[in-house]
């Protein structure tokens, strides 16, 4: 349905622009807890809008960032934290680098586990630092901000907003062992909703519905130790015991990363909006530099690669592999990656420090995005329907992954046991075969035929929050029942009881009459025997 | 958040309305299925939209209605049916006047079972007599329509859907006994969603959660009584047993005339979207009679009173009763009434044959809004922050009566036994006493602080459904498993059988294994006991 514009109206779709711009809310007084890594891109998005939208924009951020930085949009306020920034930077790298080193899997397991608990080590001491600067508390309390908006997958910002009493908008793609749902009381049902890390889709035969359910334990110990220490933090910090739980309770609004042309349709509650997609916004045209490589690229055009902001050096040998791959096809590959230059480059591929991923993405020119599958990288490959080769490393990448793959819209390989022969088939395969350019784009379609930019929804909800304190009114009566109230067991135990306590009486009753009548005629029959006799 | 628009941009809000006529979508075609009543006047309403956007419509309707009309929007095939307008008229009317005979509680229920079932009658008569007019049939699958649109609390739309194979948009209040919410796999907790005529609240206590549970069997008799002739015309007619909810499945999407400031915050699915307030969207200015009317009223401003399309008659007792109570108050009442006029009419109070509800409830004179409290009233009063005096009379109005008394907005009256005093208290409170206009004024606020109006959204996820043939994306895979399934009951049975058998299995050994010591032990004493023989 590709709107049909006449002359007349082309020139009423400039005077929206200026139109959308006029429409400067009264300003309300916002407080914002980020989240550092590619998380803060999107969020970023948000902050501006809602800057120019006249809203004055406090962000909280540790003085050591890894993307985080200050802008002319909004009011930065740091605090000094126990890190410096190169161990900040070599924590973040070691994380995407460790992936290529091949391990045993028990060693393995214990890699994830040393890398989650120093992650988050860092990150509960960026918390307690915060928490314990009391100049700065104290700033953040008399300023009386309307709203806090927050990423709270490492959930400092919670803490501070219930020490603020401030009502909350979340933004995030997800938290662990499903706690955003969890939370917001949203039914879960494990048949056909699969759990993070299980790699299984919403198709589940009965060996992996059972495989879902033993994922749970694991999902359990998985929140323990991303959490605990922000519950003892949380607690220590407002004076009473508090779990990681009921401070995500009291969220006003939960502003998803999600879309259901990507997510599994599944049950979702008033309160939780879907903004996936929203990185997709920030369009700029390509400066002169990648302009000229990509015009350059003549009919073959581009391939654009990337694996995140937290890979910047890959041995050498699978850099060579990799080089060796690229080599291989026609099109212009645009590699992002700052490491040692493997010898074997081939001349159509191109190392840049950073590339501008979303307005490649969005050239005419490109033919494949090679990923690394995070959300965000997905939701712009999504958007702009351009087929991904998938090189998942870590946390949801795989289940993106995978996503993407059920969709017949991009090949998974392997990073560690992958070949140049692997890659060169793949990108032959999402170049050529013409079915991943017809899933994508059929995506694409439906990702993109949506009443409202998410943008423009994550910004109305965090107005909406500012001006009415809350959203009380989207908030289920389920927060004030405990497990078995909400279930209805009591209920079901009290009826079963009566319907048994009935049964019982009934057949004592019966037993009673029995009893009576069979007395009756024993005695009756005893009267006539002695009569006889 | 007011908009401060400055003169540039005023000049741009012309425009923009300018644009949104001129985006004229693809033309498609969608077949309309109908309801009669106020359900109708909602759909009129996205109907009209849709047709200025283009789209081809053809809406199939009886030959004898309620009050469906043709339009110049749309191109309407009738077909006949086995009852009179007259005949037609009357069942209707007689509905919403018998709740004015007061009668013993089982005679009242037998009152209310025979309303159903001669109304069900009705339009299964009428859906039958249109499945068998093979000419409008084999018209309508010539056509190739899109996307079939309708209201499927009488599911004809949906048995014609599934013959002629077409996605569906449903749009309604909601289904009898909860069927839409089931059929869209979502799940319903009872412990805090109250079922339809409990008149309970989302807040239950333990009585009242038992209650709820008590309530599902009667409203399992309700789908029976509602829907039953209907499963035998789907099965006849589609030459194949299918049962109401099995038709119900096939939605691709539900458009619900529902919001979280009048309904209970509840778990939903990502294909139910909600559409609350939009029968608010037309609005025109008062014609001369009605302008004068309110501006003669002077500073004390007008009441609304309305008891809907389906009451023509009231007797005369309790229309004197109610003309009684509306001449104590100082303001004009104007009083939608076609039966005959009371004796004791006040001179404040004018009756009309016909009034323009929701233009009026947008007056700033209008103080007060009498109601029968069907659904679209009641979003009427909240779009216009109206307080209500409510008088509910059947069907879902009790409920729709509590939910409003329950958020202070309104008052509730028993049309049966209320008095010309309780009339006038209840008057004299919703006008003046300053909570109750706080209530509803906060309440619209919250109803009307959102990102798209209602309208643009029914327009957008229709031409969405006939633009992509259905909305397959946001199906939820529990539609694929059984009940056992869903409740992951194998799962759980097979987990615990496996847990038994490795506990059988680890006693047996242990059991093995003492015996083996034991006997070895055993065996060892008789050894040594024949040696030291």
């Amino acid at each position: 349905m590709t709107a049909r514009l006449n002359s007349g109206c082309q020139a009423a779709v400039g005077l929206i622009f200026l139109f959308s711009l006029c429409r400067v809310a009264e300003s309300e007084k916002l407080l914002v807890m980020p989240q550092d890594g590619s998380h803060w891109l999107s969020m970023q998005v948000v902050l501006e809008k809602l800057a120019e939208r006249g809203h004055s924009i406090v962000v909280v951020m540790p003085e050591n960032s890894f993307l985080m930085r200050t802008s002319e949009h909004f009011t930065v306020r740091t605090f000094s934290v126990p890190y410096t920034q190169e161990e900040l930077d070599k924590m973040y790298h070691s994380i995407g680098e460790n992936v290529f080193h091949s391990s045993p899997f028990l060693l393995k397991v214990f890699e994830v586990y040393t890398n989650i608990t120093e992650f988050t080590d860092f990150v509960v001491s960026s918390c307690k630092s915060l928490l314990h600067d009391s100049k700065l508390v104290t700033f953040l309390r008399e300023s009386n901000f309307d709203a806090m908006f927050s990423d709270p997958v490492l959930p400092c910002g919670p803490i501070l907003a219930e020490h603020l009493a401030l009502p909350t908008v979340y933004f995030l793609r997800g938290l662990p062992c499903g706690l955003d749902f969890q939370a917001a009381q949203c039914p879960n049902p494990l048949s056909y909703i699969p759990l993070g890390f299980t790699g299984l889709s919403d198709q589940m035969a009965f060996t992996e519905r059972v495989k879902n359910f033993l994922a749970v334990p694991f999902h359990f110990v998985l929140c323990r130790i991303f959490f605990t220490n922000f519950e003892h933090l949380a607690s220590d910090f407002l004076q009473r015991k508090i779990t990681v739980l009921e401070l995500f309770n009291n969220a006003s609004v939960w502003l998803l990363r999600y879309d259901f042309v990507f997510e599994y349709p599944r049950p979702v509650m008033p309160n939780i909006v879907f903004v996936g997609g929203i990185n997709c916004a920030r369009k700029k045209p390509l400066s002169k530099e990648f302009e000229a490589i990509v015009n350059n690229s003549g009919e073959h055009g581009i391939v654009v690669f990337s694996l995140g902001s937290m890979v910047s050096e890959i041995p050498m040998k699978k850099a060579m592999e990799i080089a060796e791959g690229l080599g291989t096809i026609p099109q212009t590959v645009l590699w992002r990656y700052t490491g040692e230059v493997p010898p074997n480059l081939a001349k159509n591929t191109k190392l840049v420090k950073w590339l501008p991923q979303n307005d490649l993405l969005a050239h005419p020119k490109t033919r494949a995005f090679i990923t690394h599958a995070g959300s965000h990288g997905i939701y712009e490959g999504i958007c702009n329907a351009v087929p991904m080769v998938l090189m998942p490393l870590f946390g949801d990448q795989m289940d993106n992954a995978k996503r993407v793959e059920s969709r017949g819209a991009g090949v998974i390989l392997n990073i560690i046991e992958m070949t140049a022969k692997d890659i060169s088939n793949a990108l032959q395969a999402v170049i050529y075969d013409k079915k991943y350019k017809e899933n994508i784009q059929r995506l694409s379609e439906l990702h993109l035929d949506r009443p409202i930019h998410p943008l423009d929804l994550a910004v109305h909800w965090v107005e909406f929050v500012m001006k009415h304190k809350g959203a009380a009114h989207l908030r289920p009566a389920a927060h004030d029942l405990n497990w078995v109230q909400y279930h209805s067991i009591d209920v079901i135990a009290f009826l079963l009881a009566v319907v048994l306590l009935a049964l019982i009486i009934s057949l004592k009753c019966c037993l009673f009459c029995c009893r009576k009548c069979c007395g009756k005629g024993g005695r009756v029959s005893k009267k006539s025997k002695s009569k006889s006799q």
